[in-house]
């Protein structure tokens, strides 16, 4: 893509899967920020392989150390492993997909984004084989007292959820779990609800699907800093 | 407060300031992506001194390794070091606090809470000795053609902001510089645009204030995970 940096070699080795939590530990404490943040990518390609329940719970919790809105912590996490809840969601992110991505085809035809495109629909044909879905909530909606005004709620509100996800992408990263942040299974929040028990109360945000990593992390393309960094003003460039 | 844990010892040391590029890159390395996770939390205590542009265009660097909805990348980030800028902020930001601070106080009244309320009180009377502001925008708004349908909307469009504002985030604590995620600033959207001089299609969605760390990183108290965590459905915990 026109004005991006191509990724480079030199993506780290896949890590094999294990269900050793001291192992899983040793990855999270020897993984630097810097490289788990410059390696990080979407890993759809994952294999079927179970992931133990207990690997998830430790990654949710460092997802917990994340800031919310006042301190809030007004998140909820869903692991979804059932097979049956799996093919449900598989079927709207199906549904949506086929509106979604059939736009994102016309309008986009760089080879970076047909990647992107081809390993999306990786994801949607193997949503059921996919071992893990972590589905991210918040209790209240943007009209809790202790929010701001209209303008501002609604950052607000979702700023209390998505750095903790970026945590949980993070965390599985190192530990070498395939992860990706995917709001599409959820575009109906009734059906998202039934299916998961949700009460009224709790909104489901979006869906972050892990399994062992058969894709690989590594660099990615992006666009140059100086193009999104503005001073002072918007249009004043850095430097 | 009830049900959390309580932040233990062992705070990592303060760092000192540094306008040293190298100096910086280690210390981004040297941190475990671990210890930058469980040590963050919002340091609104900063001290005047000066922050390097170098060094704040390094963590907007690292911020846009984050993900954004179909690759995007729809976001724009203005650096405001500004003192008439900055006034003009902070006052936005004390009418606001005025409004909800005061709610805060009355609703929330444990230790743990007015401690975070003693913290942002600092942060509204000293705003303009901050030194920089980062305020963390998104191009376009939840009408764009890539998005998805309005019920999850809304959350897909912050979520390609969010995961940025959490690197930064990171990265900030990595490199000793005290950093908090807020939104009160903005919380009149047209003032802040008039301010910033941004488009009517760009929007102004938080503020990272960044400046030498004179509070301490370090433990935070947060729920215990299995409260957060269910199982299949909502409300059957996990283990």
């Amino acid at each position: 893509m026109a004005g991006m940096t191509e990724p480079s070699a030199g993506a780290p080795p896949v890590l094999p899967p294990t269900d050793d939590l001291d192992e899983v530990e040793r990855r999270l404490a020897s993984t630097s920020l810097l490289e788990a943040m410059t390696t990080q990518r979407a890993v759809r390609r994952v294999l079927p392989d179970p992931v133990d329940e207990r690997i998830v719970r430790r990654l949710v919790e460092v997802a917990l150390e994340a800031p919310t809105g006042s301190n809030g912590q007004n998140w909820e996490f869903v692991v979804v492993t059932e097979q049956a809840t799996k093919e449900a969601l598989g079927r709207q992110y199906a549904r949506a997909w086929k509106v979604y991505g059939g736009l994102g085809r016309r309008m986009r035809t760089d080879e970076q984004t047909r990647r992107i495109l081809r390993s999306v629909e990786w994801q949607v044909e193997h949503f059921t084989e996919i071992p893990v879905l972590v589905v991210c909530c918040l209790r209240g909606g943007a009209n809790l007292p202790f929010l701001p005004v209209p303008s501002i709620a609604a950052s607000s509100h979702y700023g209390s959820v998505y750095p903790s996800v970026q945590n949980l992408l993070l965390a599985a990263r190192a530990v070498g779990l395939g992860g990706s942040l995917i709001t599409l299974p959820l575009w109906s929040a009734t059906v998202a609800r039934r299916l998961l028990g949700l009460p009224f109360t709790v909104e489901p945000c979006c869906v972050v699907p892990l399994g062992w990593a058969k894709g690989r992390y590594g660099p990615k393309a992006r666009k140059p800093v100086d193009e999104v960094l503005h001073r002072g003003r918007y249009g004043e460039t850095l430097t």
